[in-house]
């Protein structure tokens, strides 16, 4: 069982305090942390683990323990919004686990954290139990600043842990999700509004699919627009179906694809499934790639 | 770095000379038998090996050295095209080895089983040193029973070993080559004529694809024709251009597409590609696969 997590920490400019994090994250077995990065500006640092849900629990209560010692919001500036010392912990279901399996895990961690460290906290996306509690940004408005009086209302309990926040560390956001893809498609055009016009085609908020993020924006330096999207379900939202929705849509500006371009990391099942789209494959199973065979 | 290695054998009857061979492969480290499968009408068996190298060098060997001293072609008796007792021996590249590779642990297989064994073996496909010695068919046209005679004759001077065939294990053919895909393509129509224009249209020996091997048939239980294919290098000719084909080729009949299958297993790069051309993703790496990251 392979499952992804990465926790989101208010922390991005002591060295030694992510340093501490680092080596407490590699100290438990089973977890392999396959990256981290900090931003100054942000005052916040990103951690990726990969592993088994016993293993991203010790991992992630190892983690709260390092934050809660070095880590006090009450002094803590920075651009990114944030609620906590521990901000967000989303689990992502990788290879031979569900999301019930994240959500299950999501839950275990959450009523761990608060027992042992005070901390409240909010479980969100997949693990959400209000519907008003799904989205983060929803969450975390008014930030840590905002949180005594916002936990005061009745709305605003905590899934697990007391009603007020931790003095030094807030509160955490904890929940299940899918992979994000980050998904550019290039236009041959310069035309800024055709791309900010098919974003807003596609785009969830303005009446587009359900798990798509999206806008236009302009490459100066080449000279064409790009609609940038982010795919939060490509089980539920493929890549194929908002691929040929922009094409549809640029065709009625008299415009084409240029290309697009897959950021980051993409899940093989997103690859597979608009190969068989495409070449409408009937009866594919997963086993039938060489490599999981081999594996 | 792993390499695949399919050894055809001509026994498939007598159960416990495939057993010894299979204990014989079992006890080589470094190597895996994924699969083995015997054919009785064929008189024939097919094992799946996975390895690096050096386990699949040995392990080929011990399959020889049981195969030379249990089977004599002399009384065998089946429906398969056959030159010797280890009758095909293709290597092929899967993940961190190249056809180089694969080509190079053909040569040096091929000469340790002459050396050791005193069987003439024949280098084919990509392993192959004369243009008239690529194809597998061209190499046992005549079969074990014909060898002699054809083996007296300078064109057919073995790659390694003796200039004539081992009296009980033959000759055997030895060489590296590209994993071959399985896939048929359903067409909406009961017109036999069409899938037989298409298969003609496509495959290589009538003009089509250089690697396309393609034949027209009924399927009488559900009314439909079918073009089915083999594709022997998936990199030079790719899925995506033969379904491409065989839609337009089709839309000439009037006919669609109802739906294609892959039969067996496929490499994820054959998959990957067809993503990449539909949706035009520029600059796509193996890399991006979260899969392979995590591996």
């Amino acid at each position: 069982m392979l499952i992804e997590c990465v926790p989101n920490v208010s922390e991005g400019r002591r060295a030694e305090v992510v340093a501490a994090m680092v080596d407490a994250i590699r100290a438990v077995a089973d977890v392999r942390l396959l990256d981290h990065s900090s931003d100054s500006a942000h005052n916040r640092s990103v951690f990726t683990l990969v592993g088994d849900s016993a293993g991203l629990e010790r991992a992630v209560l190892a983690l709260f323990e390092r934050a809660i010692t070095d880590i006090d919001l009450r002094t803590h500036k920075g651009e990114h919004p944030r609620l906590g010392a521990v901000d967000v912990v989303p689990f992502i279901p990788i290879e031979g686990a569900t999301m019930a399996d994240c959500v299950a895990l999501a839950k275990r961690v959450g009523a761990e954290v608060a027992a042992r460290f005070g901390v409240p906290v909010y479980l969100y996306e997949e693990a959400s139990s209000h519907p008003a509690r799904k989205n983060l940004e929803d969450i975390r408005r008014g930030e840590f600043e905002g949180l005594a009086a916002r936990m005061a209302t009745p709305e605003w309990t905590p899934d697990f842990g007391p009603n007020a926040p931790h003095p030094r560390a807030g509160a955490s956001v904890i929940g299940a999700r899918m992979p994000l893809i980050a998904y550019n498609i290039n236009l041959a055009t310069d035309r800024l509004e055709v791309a900010k016009r098919i974003a807003a085609a596609i785009r969830h908020s303005s009446g587009g699919f359900r798990y798509v993020k999206a806008a236009g924006f302009m490459l100066e330096d080449r000279g064409i627009v790009q609609v940038s999207m982010n795919l939060t379900n490509y089980e539920k939202t493929p890549i194929f179906r908002v691929f040929e929705t922009v094409k549809r849509e640029a065709e009625r500006h008299g415009v084409s694809i240029l290309e697009s371009e897959i950021v980051g990391l993409v899940p093989a099942a997103a690859l597979n499934a608009a190969a068989e789209f495409y070449l409408q494959i009937a009866g594919f199973k997963p086993e039938q790639v060489l490599e999981n065979k081999l594996r």
